[in-house]
């Protein structure tokens, strides 16, 4: 840390912490969440479960483990919005077709009005997440970060796709 | 979904949903924790874990609520973070001696030596977080992300000091 403090003498110490490009991604993605819940309140969702659902009418239906493999989440997590999102009437399971073993998840009628009602609500969270930025800049921050994720992205533990 | 399919008609429904800014910070931080804890494994120790080491070292000793507020955590996780440090005996509670309400958490010997020993681990972690890019893309990165949390920081449910 003395290396550091020499580096860059008109940091504190606090202030070298939140700089760091892993603390600014977490407040970044603190930030984008708290946009979502706030953009979509009156639905009340969030942005896992809109990926599930929107998943789900695209690509459904999916067996838990494809979900989680489609929308990069761990297994844990998926179950876990998956039983809300089941509770609640939008998604439902049925013993697959082909293979008694697997359970199929689908939207119901119901998932999919909520996957409609809240497109507009997710593209008012996506615009505001980039009103700190100017048009250029909004080019650059999505380039750099799709350069940044395509790189990671078979290094992760929950791998795209 | 009909119209920004008209507008992107090359993306497909789910390149569209992981081209999304919100979806791509989502990953960012999945993949920066990956690294961390990663580098870090000798360790045994998390993003979160290491960064209220860090600020018991340098603004100790804290109740929880400060450390809450310096590292932009919600309360439920960072006093489970408090305990878990705790019970591994890297802090240590004491009655505050000016008001015996309060309950200050300072380092131990052992977490000051574990902090120091995990900084090695954490700059190497950041390096790599940042290797995607070269010299000019990663200031941008990080200026784009420093105008980002700055702008979006008294906005958040969790607000930093």
């Amino acid at each position: 840390m003395t290396k550091k403090t020499t580096r860059e003498p008109r940091l504190s110490p606090l202030d070298q912490l939140y700089t760091r490009p892993g603390f600014m991604i977490r407040r970044a993605h603190q930030i984008s969440t708290d946009l979502f819940i706030e953009a979509c309140a009156a639905f009340d969702i969030t942005p896992s479960q809109y990926g599930v659902l929107y998943i789900l009418f695209h690509d459904g239906p999916l067996e838990q483990i494809g979900i989680a493999r489609l929308i990069g989440l761990d297994r844990s997590t998926t179950a876990l919005v998956v039983k809300i999102l089941a509770e609640r009437g939008l998604l439902e399971k049925t013993r697959s077709e082909t293979d008694q073993r697997k359970v199929d998840i689908s939207l119901t009628e119901a998932g999919k009005q909520c996957l409609r009602r809240c497109e507009r609500c997710a593209q008012t969270s996506m615009e505001a997440l980039l009103a700190p930025f100017d048009t250029a800049e909004r080019q650059q921050f999505l380039a750099l970060l799709s350069k940044f994720v395509a790189h990671f992205n078979e290094h992760t533990r929950v791998t795209l796709g």
